[in-house]
């Protein structure tokens, strides 16, 4: 029989140990962030009808994007992203939430797009979002971009220092408004805008010549780059609206502490659904990652579901691709992570397991994390290679000597310094390890 | 437009805060218990090639069980179980793990067969599994004995005790070789005795009369439930081998310090992969629930993928399932997780936006988990009400006089009583909370 493949299905991540308990520590510190912040963990489910996951009918034309399939009458598919399944879930349970309603979800994201460099089929973001009925003050956007920084903070030591680059839709629409565009111009300066980082200085302005033939519209529209936001006080009141809006935003921010805040009004996160001021966190040490984190208000998350008008802000930290990316880089340190247990318990002969197996045991209780060698007939030898294999930081050695006494004999890994113990003692010197 | 449902898919489950709170609280402790014993934390892909997922050519009838769909020229599928994965994840790092080599997961599973009461469609396991290659001693089948019985105990407030149910399949191989079956007969014999505790004894001896038409050799097997399994002692050598077998095992288990388990043979593990002996760990409060755990040692995990022999023990919690039916029945209290958070910070006018902004920011540093009520031109009434409706424990109230003082209004929001308190003396109160 021909052996089948071992490698995962391409672009698909698998983390090796060291990695994995990096990643884990990652997320748990992120996530202590959005519980002590009041975010409900939710976990949804990863499969979503197709009625839910798009309004197309064109359904070969989305089976290249998602993972589709069908179940007897049932269209399906794997979630691409948070926000649909939590503004069914939000809608069907508006009566058994509080809001303002503050939410997070980690969960993995299904995208079946043709393969490239850092894009994942499988992938987890961290979702946050803020929701009110009706109406929501823009200081929870400012403090969705205060959270999402402490999150990025508490695992700086891997991924370095993040800034956080401020856009507004409502300033470009009020713009375009004065500048009398149409909705097809708007449309596709608005795509452009999405893009300039991506472009040359010279490309963004021929690209704009092309989509205007207007030297007046494109010279007001390159002007906001070079100018600044405030060059178009009293031009109109929705302007004038727009601009105090970006001005108070950046005062709230202030006053939650955030530093590294900066208005960018390239940032207008595409086309979707967002109708309010928009965000973008990147990494100071790793410009080449582009976007770690974004997000932005929107005006009515539940249309779909519900005629309650749910408003809000919400954002996703891409904490895969970034991990993987700094992993691939080589920017991520595992030295704290290679070592999986405190302890290593070694069992001379089975005549002793009972003895060894009440230690390893009496550790566990102790939280002192320790595995044991259970093939108790095998050499010293072999059993002390193991625990260096493992590179655990400690061995406790059982032979009859100990067992008769009710001791035990431990070895500093490290040091190779080795000491007879009562087991209380030992568990004093391991706790804190 | 027609709104769309709100409802999950059929089979899917969804949870509120409060029980997601409790589901957490217990996967926590249970990956605790895991992390201490040494198990690592393996996330692989939810999705794996249909190849890797069945041995079967017949496409139509495995997709009446499982999820399956293709891009491209590749046919994958949603994983239905964890050990597949794992026994490539195995295979593919042969030389990056160390053995014996103790693996956990956690993590989704699909299954698309027809929706029944008590089954879900998307699912949580808990696996655990050790492995070696070429050999393992039995110890390692007690330890992972031990290790479910533990993380089964650190949830103990929630799911009552548990029992461990030890079957052998070695011993009924031995007593079918002896009594002389056909490979037919054996596996009849093998299905009869896996649903032997959902028959009646006369339901079973009357299957076993159509299956076999041999009234000797239908005693001897029904004697084993009424005998116990020494009655075959010094029949033959396999049988000798299989007994001693597990009169030794339940030596070990006791060695692990393991409670309540018991030999019950009825215990088969259906026609799976295990070829020793074989467990299932049961509540005692809710024998409704029936198999809890379930796991056994096999004999050859990796063979599909590699050259390299991997022998091992693995088991599964079925917690989702579990953790389901208990809330269903009420069985699970969640009083203790109808508290979000500890402090609700009330501001009276966006004026005292900033000291409480600082104030919130510091509550969250000290691990304090605290959310603002952020409409701060709302009158105190709402906030009040939004701060009873989350069922926060403590209201900080910040307005004028306490910004301009730098002090707090502290409300204790059980007892009802309020006092003013420097940021310090409000986190030395919260600590701990």
């Amino acid at each position: 029989m021909d052996l089948k493949p071992t490698k995962p299905l391409s672009g698909f991540i698998e983390l090796l140990p060291a990695q994995q308990r990096c990643f884990d520590e990652c997320v748990r510190r992120m996530q202590n962030v959005l519980r002590t912040a009041g975010f409900e963990y939710l976990d949804l489910p990863a499969i979503e009808r197709a009625e839910v996951l798009t309004d197309k009918d064109n359904w070969d034309e989305i089976e290249t994007q998602m993972y589709l399939f069908q179940k007897g009458d049932t269209k399906m598919g794997l979630r691409y992203e948070g926000t649909v399944g939590l503004a069914r879930y939000v809608a069907g349970h508006l009566n058994d939430l509080v809001f303002p309603f503050r939410a997070t979800q980690f969960s993995k994201r299904y995208r079946g797009e043709r393969q490239q460099r850092g894009r994942y089929r499988e992938f987890y973001q961290m979702d946050m979002d803020i929701m009110g009925i009706d109406n929501l003050s823009e200081n929870y956007d400012a403090e969705i971009i205060s959270v999402i920084g402490r999150a990025l903070d508490s695992v700086r030591e891997f991924i370095g220092e993040n800034c956080v680059h401020i856009g507004s839709r409502p300033y470009w629409n009020a713009l375009f408004a004065y500048l009398g565009f149409d909705d097809a111009q708007k449309k596709n300066i608005f795509i452009l805008i999405d893009k300039k980082d991506k472009l040359t200085d010279t490309d963004f302005a021929d690209a704009l010549h092309e989509a205007l033939n207007d030297d007046n519209a494109e010279s007001q529209i390159l002007s906001v780059f070079t100018d600044g936001y405030e060059k178009f006080k009293n031009k109109s009141e929705q302007l004038d609206e727009a601009i105090s809006q970006l001005t108070e935003f950046m005062n709230t921010l202030k006053s939650f502490g955030v530093k590294n805040a900066v208005i960018d009004l390239s940032i207008t996160r595409g086309l979707a659904y967002y109708t309010g001021l928009v965000f973008e966190f990147k990494l100071l040490s790793h410009p080449e990652l582009g976007t770690a984190a974004g997000g932005g208000r929107y005006a009515n998350l539940t249309a779909k579901f519900s005629k309650t008008k749910i408003v809000g802000v919400g954002a996703a930290i891409g904490f895969s691709r970034m991990f993987v990316a700094l992993l691939e880089s080589g920017a991520i340190d595992l030295t704290q992570f290679m070592q999986p247990v405190t302890v290593a318990v070694l069992i001379m002969g089975n005549q002793n397991l009972s003895y060894a197996c009440n230690v390893l045991n009496t550790l566990r209780d102790a939280g002192v994390s320790s595995v044991a060698y259970l093939d108790a007939d095998k050499k010293f030898k072999n059993q002390i290679e193991y625990a260096n294999k493992i590179n655990a930081g400690f061995c406790v050695i059982i032979g009859d000597d100990e067992r008769e006494s009710q001791m035990l004999t431990v070895k500093d890994m490290c040091l190779g310094e080795q000491q007879k113990l009562t087991i209380a003692d030992t568990i004093k010197l391991f706790q804190g390890k």
